[in-house]
């Protein structure tokens, strides 16, 4: 099998650098459905009082380096058969608007999920100087690559309780969002491209995990931060299930056990499209 | 009064660089409503069969070269006086994706409209090579500027024949349209920032008028060129009353004269946005 976990665990890439600009963090937060909500004006306008990373920004800077890990030795897998299964952003600091980022990553953990593997790719993006931005954990679905006999992992947790949710968030996606998305970086024709989705299995290209993981983190910022993405620490979600472009996400909210449970559906299927998802934010 | 005829009048600019790439044609795209519509994947997808620059993407290039000529002599405006009122552009040879363009313009024609100057700047773009892309011409209005007794200049011309028109094309903008166009190049705040909008005397933020520009343009290309953009020789628009963003644009269209004449108006209001244009197509 193309994974040799002796060989793969703990592998690193060197860092690879990211330009930061204004205008890439309007492009992201365009991507992730900011529109005109003047309490919104401070992620997709640079002029005073100035311009504000949106917190799951953070994941942007990490994806060079995330790609660059499908290269090492011991793991080498077909993309084709490969979904992005979980993420886990820290953000340590805020962002400078403009300047050079390097992010390092390596291969954190290899679970043996039956059918599957769950590959975890840990990054570290810095600044200049050298101090730490955001630590990112990608877990990445290979499929046709378990069974190898290897640990589980844990389970993934942050379930929502049995209430009916805290607050709600409708936002709804364009049919476009995913043309608009894969400009900050992740190009996979499954997102853009109908015969490529079709081959694929899908009715229509459909929308970035982490473009749907925007959306939330949207809502929990504007729920539980007043906006500020200062009071944004962490989040984690699992992707469960697709979304197709031009469908509305409803966010679910919990506070619970000092974190903000969510999960996202899909309003015209009702699908669990993220699931088992916590963010860390300060009162 | 801060125009002199005798210093501004042929005025030139020395070539500035545009460094054209293939986000920026995707950018530009979805600036100007492109969408999934499958016939218009070629416009915002860079995978085989290619990607392909929009007609209208051609007064890009050529933007930062307009900016630079309110620096010259004879020509110091201020800004908030001014207003995009006319555009014409030609096109000389399908755009490279990648590569260095280069645009020089001078002032072509100062007019005494009354109240208002009408001052229409020439620009050339031109690749790596020398050989001309785009031919633009921008006409810009210096409200308050006028009356000094000089040429009227030529009547607009390109009216729409009293018939009902041939063809006629629906579009919607986007709520964040303006924010989006805004990557492409054109930052002035009044098309995002509300309160210098009101400044202006607007309820809120109005499109840039080459953004709507590039969606009658795109109309156009429809229903005239088979949306092949080799066919789409030139254009030419008057730019008439504001749009907001969010509005749908609805494009008339009239074979006549060999050319294809047409008027924007927006759908909710029934103002004519773009009026007295023509476009060139081959058949």
């Amino acid at each position: 099998m193309p994974i040799d976990l002796s060989k793969a665990l703990g592998a690193e890439t060197p860092p690879m650098e990211y330009e930061c600009n204004q205008n890439k963090l309007i492009l992201y937060a365009l991507g992730v459905g900011v529109s005109t909500d003047p309490d919104d004006l401070k992620f997709v306008y640079e002029n005073p009082p100035g311009l504000v990373a949106l917190p799951s920004f953070g994941v942007v800077p990490a994806f060079p380096a995330l790609m660059s890990m499908f290269g090492v030795e011991g793991l080498e897998l077909n993309p084709v058969m490969i979904v992005h299964g979980e993420q886990y952003l820290e953000i340590h600091k805020q962002l400078p608007i403009s300047g050079k980022l390097f992010t390092g990553s390596k291969v954190l953990n290899i679970y043996d999920k039956g059918k599957i593997a769950l590959i975890e790719l840990e990054s570290e993006t810095k600044d200049e100087s050298g101090e730490l931005i955001y630590r990112n954990v990608f877990g990445i679905i290979a499929r046709g690559e378990g069974g190898f006999g290897g640990d589980k992992g844990p389970a993934p947790g942050n379930e929502p309780p049995e209430r009916k949710p805290d607050k709600v968030v409708e936002m709804p996606t364009l049919k476009q969002q995913a043309l608009l998305y894969a400009l900050s970086g992740d190009i996979n024709p499954l997102h853009r491209d109908p015969n490529f989705a079709a081959m694929a299995g899908y009715d229509r290209p459909i929308l970035h995990g982490l473009c749907t993981f925007g959306f939330a983190c949207r809502a929990v910022l504007k729920e539980y931060c007043g906006n500020d993405p200062e009071k944004f620490k962490s989040v984690k979600v699992r992707f469960s299930r697709h979304v197709f472009p031009g469908e509305t996400l409803v966010t679910e909210m919990w506070k619970e056990d000092g974190k903000v449970i969510f999960q996202v559906k899909t309003k015209e299927r009702g699908e669990v499209a993220v699931s088992n998802a916590a963010a860390e934010v300060l009162e």
